[in-house]
């Protein structure tokens, strides 16, 4: 995504009380912030929020947290939900937002405090000396093995097929068990069934290209 | 499968010609024996041949192929064409058998001539120090790629969790493109409206066993 200096956006995320960032007294505390003890999704790079928002909506009965690095990027999630609001659409509960870096998810959750995460058309980082930054890389596959509860689930789709291959090999390092897998998902009607699609995904997909993914779990 | 020793089987597979074996001449001959240019799909381990049979009669366009080790187990697959044709039911041209062992495949075809294998339920070989036998392991997935075509495909299905394990981290190593996964094939209608059952997979799965299921295509 373009990334644009929007002014004011960090001083707008930092009062609103639907989201909290590194210096939040969070970890071990989730349930707290959201009122309430349910399962724990966090998406991982949450762009606009499009998923995330979708997602609450859909599973009113989990708490969804969405994870973006940038203000500017998570301000626009924040303008979604009011302007949902301002329409008189319905408007999730459950949902809340972290300004924060994955490298320290371990700092902003107890260990074992997540049930599943998600991560949506991650950045490829396609130069081979980037590639400890793509986060389906075995050491990124780590920390989030910390914060996930011992049978955790990641799901995790794109439509870049060489982040794709290169996120299945990396599974061998790092304690996961394949769940599911396809190269196309969009043909997978029983997967669809449950699918929320991201921005990019409903871009992509409409121009004919392919939407990879795979379910893992942690190994005990 | 419980070994029996037939009386006769040997002889029986080897007048019976619908049969081949190592001694015939079948490398780069097999749509001359089929007597028609057809995709070829080769089953390893076909038993009683009863996916085998069933895939033919689904797939009247394509050429089958049951591989089998064992004459005593191939004349059972003989024995049910005979019963179909005997009780009048539709009997498929365009399948043929062969007995042999999948570490000799090269043997019996040319570079390329296979479209897919099939592999259910195979024998899982739990023991450590024989590994090399279990036909997902990387040596075997190599023989395989010989004889496929450059995208040719690969199923494998089991009800044998250690095995599945194993096979997927054998994929690194084998040169192949990992197409789709599954650890609960019957809950997955999409793949279930193509999917034909071996003996073994009905009677595991009426249990309450998962199936496993995995597709490769062959990196060209």
């Amino acid at each position: 995504m373009r990334l644009r200096n929007i002014p004011g956006a960090r001083e707008e995320v930092s009062k609103d009380e639907r989201c909290f960032g590194a210096g939040d007294d969070t970890k071990g505390k989730w349930s707290g912030i959201f009122g309430r003890k349910a399962p724990l999704m966090v998406e991982v790079g949450m762009g606009k929020g499009r998923f995330i928002i979708d997602m609450a909506l859909k599973y009113p009965e989990f708490n969804f947290l969405g994870l973006e690095r940038y203000e500017s990027v998570m301000v626009k999630a924040l303008k979604k939900l009011d302007r949902m609001k301002a329409e008189g659409a319905e408007v999730p509960g459950n949902i809340r937002f972290f300004c924060g870096d994955a490298a320290y998810l371990t700092d902003y959750f107890e260990n074992g405090e997540i049930d599943r995460l998600y991560l949506n058309f991650s950045d490829p980082w396609p130069k081979e000396r980037h590639a400890k930054r793509r986060l389906e890389s075995r050491g990124f596959l780590k920390i989030f093995g910390n914060v996930l509860k011992d049978d955790g689930i990641i799901e995790f789709k794109t439509d870049n097929e060489g982040l794709f291959d290169f996120a299945l090999s990396e599974l061998e390092y790092a304690g996961y068990e394949l769940l599911y897998c396809t190269r196309d998902l969009h043909a997978d009607s029983s997967e669809m069934q449950d699918n929320v699609m991201t921005e990019y995904e409903e871009k992509f997909s409409a121009k004919g290209n392919k939407i990879f993914k795979y379910r893992i779990k942690k190994h005990i």
